[in-house]
């Protein structure tokens, strides 16, 4: 196989992507053509690879979950890869990317508060098409991201090489794992969220078999009237460093903030811009803008 | 001015740079449309920009500047701007993406050993297009940079934030101010090359008014009879951070080492490739390779 001749750049919060459509599935990329084509230097650069196609076209789906795919009403399917070529099951700012590829390509048509079921290898997700939002801007799409569950709260103890001090730390499950740690409360004595020096992994103890995402989180401002709070924060993504935005930690950081506050609707403003996360007991909106940045061509 | 609809994204030793011709002048980029371009997850991402137009079309000239360039034979010019939008007097790197665009595009025509001269902000470079070679690769050229003049040896103490020990580090000027550290040598106790961690700017005493760049490398072969020397070499670049390759720092590193060694040619392998340096008394050669790695369209 080998990717087609024309592709787009794309970000959702800063979190970047090189995306094509593959409708007839000739254009699965090997390993190869995604470290080069992500590499920030000698290729395009990104975070990682969407192949948008159908779900019978994915090689690593067993027919069960096709047909389940189908029945679901899914027709589209996000083919998320790392950078490094590997596969991810789940990209919350790579589904908001793969949406608005697919409503500015034509490739489905959405109006206004309407919405679709986008495939992806941990299931249908329902994304909606939002009216434009003056703090959050236009080309806005809300995805529910399903179940999730929280661990006991501070739990882990969070240190970080390089920073004094330590702070304490709740597991959240995403589909992916994840510690959420609030700084500048009662429980850390971690430098102010700004100060935090994110250049090395954060130590996490008890560890976790098979590592972590880290969020380090600051409240800014409570309204309870509106169940509306604000809050900063920062990650670590698990193996990458510390990233602009990262869509399941976003979310795993309002999970987290709503167990410490009762307030359901949060404003994230993480280095890559804001999104909006909405909990409930068995659900988490990831509302975020999403653009096309670039079309370009190999040479 | 706007940016063209179409750019190039091209790259010289991993350091990369957005680029485009301007034959007209009519062009110029803004500040703001630099910073975006060049951001590496909201833009399509790059070391700098390079616009090649001619020298009567770029606004920080002077006309004694412009006409001295023409005498010289100058007909393109390198326009480069760092990622921030700031001007750059030069880049080695940049010198030679630029000549494989020109000649890739046909805006020149230049055969096997045949040369030119690029006009830069540090005047006029006599660019060489060289055959290919089994070490250094194809789309070879070779940059003349220039004089250059060393300070005393070892006048410096370079330390690193976050290691240990302490290095003696020589003091080089190739327009910009270079500081090169030998590692793993007699008067060294950093770690080895590979173990360096350089998140953090090196501390240099006593201290450069304007800053530096600081070099760290390890000879790796001394071949006498061919006066050949191959050493490695990572580099922190001033107010960037550790880059793939930097062309005035892999000559300064060069000529740090031929103080050291009486050896005058030198294969210097860096993060982003290998290059090849030829010093005399009063000139430095940079050759390397450089690739146009993508045509793209902003959206």
């Amino acid at each position: 196989m080998s990717l087609p001749e024309h592709m787009i750049k794309a970000q959702g919060t800063g979190n970047d992507f090189i995306m094509y459509a593959d409708p007839n599935g000739e254009a699965a990329p090997t390993q190869k053509e995604i470290v080069k084509v992500c590499d920030r230097h000698f290729g395009i650069g990104a975070d990682g690879l969407i192949r948008v196609t159908h779900p019978q076209y994915v090689d690593d789906l067993d027919e069960h979950t096709v047909e389940a795919l189908h029945d679901a009403g899914v027709e589209w399917f996000m083919d998320y890869r790392n950078a490094d070529g590997s596969l991810a099951e789940m990209c919350g700012n790579g589904t908001r990317a793969t949406a608005q590829f697919l409503v500015q390509r034509g490739l489905i048509s959405l109006g206004e508060n309407e919405s679709f079921k986008l495939g992806t290898r941990a299931g249908a997700k329902r994304i909606t098409h939002l009216p434009d939002d003056a703090e959050l801007g236009s080309q806005l799409f809300r995805v529910d991201m399903g179940k999730w569950s929280m661990g006991a709260r501070n739990e882990y103890t969070v240190t970080i090489p390089g920073s004094q001090g330590e702070g304490k730390g709740t597991f959240v499950d995403m589909g992916n794992p994840h510690v959420v740690t609030i700084v500048e409360d009662a429980y850390s004595t971690l430098p102010v969220l700004g100060d935090l020096e994110l250049t090395h992994a954060p130590d996490v103890t008890p560890e976790l078999p098979n590592g972590q995402n880290v969020e380090f989180a600051r409240i800014d401002n409570l309204d309870t009237e509106r169940d509306l709070g604000d809050a900063s924060m920062r990650v670590y993504e698990r193996g990458v460093g510390e990233t602009l935005a990262c869509g399941t930690g976003m979310c795993a950081t309002a999970i987290v903030l709503r167990a410490k506050t009762q307030i359901d609707h949060w404003r994230i403003h993480v280095l890559g811009g804001t999104v909006r996360v909405d909990v409930t007991d068995d659900s988490v909106m990831l509302t975020g803008p999403a653009a096309l940045t670039a079309e370009f061509q190999l040479l």
